[in-house]
């Protein structure tokens, strides 16, 4: 055991994998790998013309989800929504994925098919294929799937890029997923406290308990972009939260935004939700996280093109990197928008485990 | 949750894999790939002539390692070489690596840096890149590697494949893992008892400590097999237990098989080391695992120059399959060989949980 004993906490998730990334060989080095850790996804060259992308995402119990809150066969489908997203995010379409899963002792074979039903239903939708993976008992549940995407040599779409005036868009509504959370989350501690007589009632928040349950990557977007020949100059996908993502483009591409939060599209039900819990529902989305929508640059042309068309909301500018990141708020003017998203080693822990 | 609650225990890990086969889109629908689920890796064609292999192995604390036996720097290194071994199995050559990670509180920064040390050294090693990843925090330390390889278009070589008449061959010595481990475990009980007066022993048996350690994936061979211009037939890695992998080759390549107990390759200090605990050393060698050793079979020819190169031992020959698949001992005679590796999710489970 070392002498020493630093806590992961005190230097943040971020911190690590900068460590991490300074000990590993420098991928780069192999000139058929473009793009290594930094992206939504690793980009190589699999053959002159065609490019993979790979990504890895887990989900635990626990950590990333509370078994008692999530369907499997929801969580079967969303542990594949979250890796097909950052594979849309790299505008690249999904093709292959293996499945890592550590089973606990109190799960039952019913159980582990109700989550392959999830994930198989999800691989139809996405036109994926499960080539592989590895079963383990284990502790808690927990999923990591590694993804395969695919695309043309020049069609890769990287967060670094972003243009001085450009507009930032994003796709969807946002702050939804951590609506239904909050819903989810409210009915657990009444079912807690009133036992066996407690009746949930989850229809008057359907939509945003889906968006937190069963969120879909937007890989339907990949064609609209393409239809209407569009070619975003960055793009990231909102896992994290609005805030932390604007900074992830900001820092790739060298530059500075302004986020209008009046032009936030939030739908009414995640208003009203934020209101009953008496919170501010600007902070679900900056800092939710789990949208899983697009958050893209383009020429504020093609943005008042796609806004038309109805497909995506214009949020903010692309300026300066002196500029930095902000907000701009009728009541608050121009204030600093902090990267903070959500940070597993962080303090935040707890707050978010479920 | 479901009605009925079929423990996973109840069919066994290979029993829960046919099932989710059953419910998940099946591979081969894509006519691109080759192999999904069922040899040592998933065989897909990246580019015409060019084939790509994609494996993906865990490794979670208290059930595949103890932590407190197992040097960080050792275990990022071995996580590794599991993977590599399962590429090299299949005659292709390791290229890109992701790794999940979930990170216990207990674990400081300085012993995922000693981790990664050891994972960035087999990368440099294997000639692999490690392109991405996923940090997490979770209730115990998990290792997921996820691993690219790659082999031109008529090298691949499956499970599946022996012929009648062939022989079975084996590269370097087996049952030292196993051996090694049981090594380990008597020093933890015996630390266990005499808490700090207890000064471990472990220069005596250092070589079968390597083994259980820090083993290697024998991609070195792939290029005795291309000088020798040998192909083999069928090829496995030796992770479960040879009987494991003896009967795969069977199963996969509808034959039979007799093993020549009295031909296994094994190091005096393995055989030292069974005797010490009064254990019969078959065994280490056919339930112990964790040799990452090639078994194979080609034509007799081939196995005796192999032999005489010093670079594999003969241990038996392959049948039809109503033969079954038999070990051949002087004291016991002629007698069925069970397949029985480890299963994760059986009895063994807590044998292993280390």
């Amino acid at each position: 055991m070392p002498h020493s004993f630093t806590p992961i906490a005190s230097i943040g998730e971020f911190g690590l994998i900068d460590r991490i990334a300074e000990i590993v060989p420098d991928p780069l080095e192999d000139k058929r790998i473009l793009c290594g850790i930094g992206d939504d996804a690793a980009v190589f060259r699999a053959s002159p013309g065609r490019l993979q992308v790979m990504t890895t995402d887990t989900m635990i119990e626990g950590v990333h989800f509370d078994r008692a809150l999530t369907p499997m066969a929801y969580l079967g489908g969303k542990s594949i929504t979250v890796s097909v997203s950052d594979i849309v995010a790299m505008n690249a379409r999904p093709a292959l994925a293996t499945i890592a899963i550590g089973i606990p002792r109190n799960m039952s074979v019913e159980m582990v098919e109700a989550l392959y039903e999830g994930i198989g239903e999800a691989c139809t939708t996405y036109g994926l294929k499960l080539v592989g993976g590895d079963t383990s008992s284990s502790h808690a549940l927990y999923i990591t799937i590694t993804m395969i995407g695919e695309a043309a040599d020049d069609s890769i779409i990287f967060r670094q890029g972003a243009r001085e005036g450009d507009v930032l868009c994003v796709t969807g509504d946002l702050g939804g997923a951590y609506a239904g959370l909050q819903v989810l989350l409210d009915q657990r501690r009444a079912m807690d406290e009133l036992g066996k007589e407690f009746e949930p009632d989850l229809e008057a928040h359907r939509r945003v308990i889906d968006q937190q349950l069963t969120p879909a990557a937007r890989l339907d977007f990949l064609d609209v972009l393409s239809e209407m020949s569009i070619r975003p100059s960055s793009m990231i996908d909102i896992s994290d939260g609005l805030a932390s993502e604007v900074h992830h483009i900001c820092s790739s591409s060298d530059k500075g935004a302004t986020i209008r939060v009046t032009s936030l599209p939030i739908d009414p039900l995640t208003r009203a939700v934020a209101d009953q819990f008496m919170d501010d529902v600007d902070t679900y989305v900056f800092y939710g996280g789990e949208d899983y929508e697009l958050l893209f640059t383009v020429y504020l042309e093609e943005g008042e093109r796609l806004v038309e068309s109805g497909q995506v909301a214009i949020i903010g500018e692309i300026l300066e990197s002196s500029k930095g990141v902000q907000a701009l708020s009728p009541d608050a003017g121009l204030i600093p928008l902090h990267p903070a998203g959500f940070d597993h080693f962080g303090d935040s822990f707890s707050e978010n485990g479920v």
